[in-house]
């Protein structure tokens, strides 16, 4: 079966194209009521739908209808790589969250520190929640343990939590969590699911049995369990299947960790929307590929506040013309998912996608609006086909077959 | 390959939500003329237009483009299942369609009555279409037929079709017809296709051997030919994939049969709309899912009677409030393939499709016709997916990935 990474390998052709993705996450929302606008179509965006008029229109759908994505199978899509083949475990998404440099023999982890009592049974799965100020020296006690033949890293990520990773060459990721997801009871034993993964297990093992010694006395905290224990999965990069040189802006480490993921160089992004469109700017020449990322759409939408993020995206195209001054080839702007700020939460809804390049089949629309892309150039596509869209409008693909 | 099953088993949640699919079979259909309206779009359907402004619309592909579906794949897609994976083979439809509840060790077989003459060659393939009354009798007598280690059941369909079903653990399902599809030779012998059906094919043949000794004296109806030779697939029941407690409320055995192989309750359906509706109201309480199956838009769409199937689409919109009045979750209208009255018979134009729940993107519209389900927000999708989208409406899908 060829899948659409055989076909961009083969095809790939170079030039001095400039692709920009914008993702405003989440940015897909819902009208509050039947008959009313999307967050998208309340705001006003002067400078999207003057873009909206020179570019196609469309609805991308992040995994399969009705199937609701995280931030990681939703970028992994943009991306150009299918969600369902390349998943991404728990653990590995928390290293990428503190922008650790997961590599390839790494196994990350995620840590919950929890308060054991006298008979060693879990008494609170989450230590008292105590603070990141406590949290932090802990952490860097367990990060001083040694286990021979392997690299331990420990790092604190925010109150009780924590990412363990462990380094060494053929560690398997497949083991099973030790947090029994109840209290009364002792944390389990960290359990192989494969033979590849029985050393990662004997190794988690000996974690915690140090662990367990050095934080004796440090109750509540006196103990961890471990969650989504998990390897990198085996991504190719986008240099390999695109030709891109690629680069990330991004202001949250989770975004950078993805773009990492991928082989993205990943750029200062500063703060703000200014700060990345500077160093867009500033990196213009070094790339052939920018990623930008803009947090607030959907933070705004998870806290239910569909004012605040028809705001934000007014703040975008507020920022947008600092990209189109630059002339890419190729401009595309879409989220990751949709956040209705009416669910607080991420959706599944279809996302409203803009590609604004010469050669478009143009939709003779004057707005960038849910109700505009539904009926598109561009049509509803899976997400996972956007990078292949975005590389023909660059002029990048040769043509398939004589 | 991750399919969409192993995402809905992985993301499955519970709540109380109630889902109701409506099924108006061969719902869709074909303006007579070029510029005239459909037989959806003729209809004067209040309710149903009413449901539409607060809903989202789409049309579904029951198979693939261009791919007429009969009732058994166009019911799987609607259900969830790729019916390209699934496939039933027609001995197995046929007794679905006689009520007949076949179990995963039976080989269900169509049987036609045939004449044949004095050297054993088929003159006639359908024993001169013998009336049910004649053929009952004789389906009673090859009831009793015996073979060590196999249960036997004979039952009468209509007129010269009945139904043979063989249960014996490790029968398989392969095996030819014995139908030459000519007159002037004798009928075949059963062949097996592989290994695991050799049992089946001689315990077929030993049923023919004895049927020939009980019915010599029978004529026209002397013997009888085999068809369609098939085993239940084996399907994942909705409460395992989906999490739902299901109940269908069909009238029409086929249609119970198929909603029972994919593990629904079977419920007493009455004969009218409104025997349905109560007994949906009634069953409120108990299930989670509710698939109503209307037959009359089909077969009025079979006879080529367009102003018929119009007036039947309109009774369906009559009986709608007694749906709505219980409030569901989620309210689906669909057809299980389309059925224009131009064309009598089934064809692969996409359905149009209604879907009514708090979390659409509505569509601002004020019918629900084929027009408006080809922009609508839920675009053209395969059937398959129609599940996925009504579990995530109903609140029922959890995120996937983090």
């Amino acid at each position: 079966m060829t899948d659409l990474h055989d076909l961009t390998r083969r095809l790939q052709k170079s030039n001095d194209s400039r692709i920009v993705l914008l993702v405003a996450d989440g940015l897909g929302g819902l009208p509050l009521e039947p008959g009313g606008k999307t967050e998208l179509e309340t705001a006003r965006t002067p400078h999207l739908d003057a873009l909206a008029a020179r570019g196609s229109l469309g609805l991308s759908i992040p995994v399969l209808p009705g199937i609701t994505p995280g931030s990681g199978p939703g970028h992994l899509g943009l991306f150009g790589y299918d969600p369902l083949r390349y998943q991404i475990g728990r653990g590995v998404l928390e290293g990428l969250g503190i922008d650790f440099d997961l590599g390839p023999d790494d196994v990350a982890i995620r840590g919950n520190f929890c308060t054991l009592d006298e008979s060693g049974n879990i008494a609170d799965r989450r230590a008292g929640r105590i603070s990141t100020e406590i949290a932090r020296p802990l952490c860097e006690k367990l990060d001083q343990i040694e286990i021979p033949g392997v690299e331990v890293f420990v790092r604190c990520v925010k109150e009780y939590r924590l990412v363990v990773v462990f380094r060494a060459p053929d560690l398997g990721g497949e083991v099973d969590d030790t947090d029994p997801q109840r209290t009364g009871v002792p944390p389990l034993d960290p359990h192989p699911r494969d033979d590849a993964s029985k050393r990662t297990a004997e190794v988690a093992a000996e974690f915690l049995r140090q662990a367990r010694e050095r934080l004796a006395e440090d109750a509540p905290a006196n103990f961890l369990t471990m969650r989504g224990i998990a390897k990198r999965p085996a991504i190719p990069t986008c240099e390999e299947v695109y030709g891109l040189r690629s680069a990330a802006i991004a202001v949250y480490p989770m975004y950078r960790g993805l773009a990492r993921l991928v082989g993205m160089d990943v750029l200062d992004a500063g703060q703000t929307l200014d700060d990345q469109c500077a160093r867009l700017k500033a990196a213009w020449n070094d790339h052939d590929f920018f990623f930008m990322h803009f947090k607030y759409t959907d933070s705004t939408g998870e806290d239910g506040n569909f004012e605040k993020k028809v705001q934000k995206i007014e703040e975008v195209d507020a920022a947008l013309p600092q990209i189109t001054n630059l002339n890419p080839t190729v401009l595309i702007v879409t989220g990751d998912h949709s956040t209705p700020a009416k669910m607080r939460s991420h959706s599944w809804h279809p996302v409203p996608t803009l590609l604004a390049a010469e050669n478009c089949r143009f939709d003779r629309v004057d707005a960038f609006g849910e109700a505009q892309c539904k009926t598109g150039s561009l049509g509803r596509f899976e997400a996972k086909y956007l990078m292949s869209l975005a590389l023909a409008h660059a002029g990048r693909l040769e043509k398939f077959g004589a």
